[in-house]
């Protein structure tokens, strides 16, 4: 099922409030461009409004370079009924140090963040601010936001988009431990078209491995190696039930359309108890990958041909 | 170096504060009782008590069966230096509701507890107080602390260990989504003495691979399964310098005194740029490992006396 | 192109003379019954007649369980140009000593056997007859023979069909030093229809090997593992331009029209310089092979089902 | 033990007569020069003058760039007590056909050699000789040897080491239809010390597989692969007491005195119901093998320390 877009602007939610990185990412998605931007105050919500249909599409975090997988979208993404991934957007993370008008770095003695964001900027504050005091805020920019709100707070770490939605002075900038650090964002959508091969594709996985027993995940890794697959990312997340069940978290290159990736999936569909497809989509940094010559779409055509000789060859 | 026992009692730091169940953890650890027990605000300042010999030992939560791997303690025994797991300890997770006495569930609008709790009693929570509001805490026990020190909040999340010191009522027990869930706990130490192997055993391994080459990762598994080595756990963990570069935090059946997980180290060690060996230590569930004949002490010693008998035949 | 029958009664070539092992393979093919049987003087002229159309199948030894593969056969279905094998005949292997009428076992000084059949009754002759000396035959059978051509030889060993061709005597049955010997025969034909599955089936292949890398046999036996496909024969043989390069002459478990085969078969041609699919055809012992659930035609065609339903879900 | 050298000259059996290129290959081994050469008429003959004392070493073939493994000697080694292999020389093979003195080419009518050597010249017999017949010989040398004896054969193909022994005249030379063709010989002795590591050894093993179950070659070839070793060589032979169960020849990159191999070995003899160790020896080709930097004796020597540190860390 097409869902139909009605005449009204499509809406696309994000993991908000206005001012985070994610809508920073957002800004990249070219299809949003123009349509109603809704924040939502968590991933869960997020993919409930794509799966209801109340969204077009939505973006959510995913992976940081730093702190890894956001458990909270892999694990709302293997529950999700019929999303799909259709792209994926890098914001690079800095870090500033934001206050009430006025007041001046020596004042600081309580600081906020979200709880994901205040261990990246450590090296900073235990130099800088070694005796300050933490509260934990729902967002970096609820965390902004609540500098106006209470005076229990006297700063707070955020991305430079606050500055387009509230009134702070910036005391800081560039406060991060980690220079490069980078999140990845996903695009999410439902009953939509499956996005076309571009050469530098991706494709999400999540898959349950079949036994607790010794050499499985080396069998679902034969998988992927076999038909010459790189995979760019492998995270594992308990199945829930008992410590020691694991199901794994897995970025594939290339496109479903791709015949080494069709073959690979069947494969483990076949092997795995529980696989979930999440989507093919490109990559955001879009390097050429390296697909041997016994992988390429040409190589799986002609060995077809050469079995189709045998089998024909009544 | 061996920490010389002082005349005092030694210490042992805990995520506290107290009441949490990492305090129900370390009420497990034999050595620790009749010692003074510190909580501390973060799983960073128990390591470093122990690192910087404040502390005997530290007790910190290391895995939940729902939440999956605590990264902060992940990342933290990754950088520590001279720790040591000496132990291990499971705690059934069980989440109660408190209030202030005297308050009654239909009075109840706002509830506090740790972000990683709250996800965790979700279900009761939008059947129950389907209109309520949540408040972070910086722990368990602290948002039932907080039950006393602000009216902002009205009931609190926590284990039942809180009624040893905090006077609260509770008007709803078991509120948790999962029943069997389950935390998992270390017992860390510096300078101290390996434990001894009692045929169930666990060995704990940060790991990180030698190069973003597809195929690595099964080239590392196939150093514990050719010595017959399972794997109890596995999760990737960014390395931090840039997407797609993971280590793996491991732990692998059997002791490192044990002959197949001794080789199986030094294959690692040769093979990794970076291994880490955070302990062996006996496993909490003592189920006996089953150990192929191939892969036993015995096996090892004969295996090693042919292979002399070959060198020597001079 | 099939090959139109004749009028004439069809012909099969086997590796003679008459009164071999190989005549009692040929015996036992059903569609042979009636026909024309030819003998000839190597399994080279054997499969030379298929190739040229002078015959419309060949018998021929392919491997014994004392003495293994028979390398001349295997070396020659390497060049064949279009043989394919239909079907594979064991016959139980004993040896007689024949003696020209009257000849008693005392008398014997000189013994005649082809070089292959010698070593086999090597305990027997050790110690009944310590001092004879050999005389090479071009097969058993004509050693059988040439003790009625010449005074040279005294005794010859053989199997017992030799005595529906030659007036000899015998001296002393079962000589063999093993008594479970069997040798494995294949029928071959040329432009003919491929085999129906029967469930119990067997693909024979020639592999050659990309490179002279170390894994690179590992990998070939991946493609097979990771299709759940039991391997019952694994035979190197030199590629003859340099010493260490081999090929592989290899007896999968399946038939090329089971998926599993067949997916196997185009991983292998896409991964190999040069593959020969020499035929799919019943096991001659029949034992139901065990195929894993996540193996079966079932299996691959649901897996087909379930990735259309990802790249139709437009 | 090691065997006493007595005061006479030491004997070195070869596979006669003399004229064979198993001679040629005796004259490369610089231990026997001006020993005894003793000319025997088999493998296996060779190999028990080495076991009983009879001999102080021996020089039997082993494998042929176009033939493949000598099977008689694979086997005769399996069997044999206490044998070990102390070098390897290659042979490059070119076949000459000899006749009577003043015979012509065009008098050839019957052609003798071994039944190796005959298909080796199949190319040229069958345009120059086209209708010649041919009679098997013990070996190259006695069928040069039966030129004078007989009058039944005519020409004889062999070696040109023939030449230093028989009267005969040469009327073609390189008849065979590979000119590359080598073959590769083995000096073996009972009780002799071990050859000296050189950094470009060869060790060869026999291998037992202990069980027919899927899988279980790739967990031997497992056992180098971890360990970084190349195999030169694997050749499969029945184990005779039934179709489909193998053992396997192998050479492996190394010496046993190399920590790489050593633990390899002993991986596998826990591994195998029945391991044989023939040796570790110079390889005749002496390139330089490239080992991993994970794979050297320091790296093996670093990973003892490395671990050493940590047990001892009490």
């Amino acid at each position: 099922m097409l869902i139909t877009m009605t005449s009204a602007s499509p809406v696309y939610s994000f993991l908000g409030p206005r001012g985070t990185f994610t809508e920073d990412a957002l800004r990249q998605v070219a299809e949003a461009a123009g349509a109603e931007w809704k924040p939502v105050s968590s991933v869960v919500q997020a993919i409930d409004d794509v799966v209801f249909g109340r969204s077009y599409g939505a973006v959510i975090p995913i992976e940081n370079s730093i702190e890894g997988g956001v458990t909270a979208t892999q694990d709302a993404l293997a529950v999700a009924d019929g999303v799909r991934i259709l792209g994926e957007y890098l914001v690079p993370i800095t870090f500033n140090l934001y206050v009430r008008p006025g007041v001046s770095l020596d004042d600081v003695r309580v600081v906020t963040t979200h709880p994901v964001s205040y261990p990246q900027c450590r090296g900073w504050l235990s130099e800088r601010l070694p005796d300050h005091e933490f509260i934990p805020a729902s967002s970096n920019a609820a965390a902004v936001a609540s500098l106006a709100a209470t005076e229990l707070v006297d700063a707070a770490i955020a991305g430079p988009s606050v500055l387009d939605y509230y009134d702070v002075d910036t005391v800081a900038t560039n406060i991060g431990d980690n220079t490069g650090a980078v999140t990845r964002f996903l695009l999410i959508g439902r009953g939509r078209k499956l996005p076309e091969p571009t050469g530098r594709d991706k494709t999400s996985l999540i898959i349950e491995l079949p036994a607790d027993r010794s050499g499985v995940l080396m069998e679902l890794l034969e998988h992927f190696s076999t038909r010459g697959i790189n995979l760019s990312r492998l995270e594992s997340r308990p199945v829930g039930d008992e410590l020691g069940r694991y199901r794994f978290n897995i970025d594939a290159e290339g496109h479903v359309r791709d015949a080494r990736v069709a073959e690979a999936l069947m494969g483990i569909q076949r092997f795995s108890p529980r696989v979930i497809f999440l989507g093919s989509y490109p990559r955001a940094n879009g390097n050429e990958p390296s697909v041997g010559s016994a992988h390429t779409n040409e190589a799986f055509a002609s060995s077809r041909a050469w079995l189709n000789k045998i089998l024909g060859d009544d």
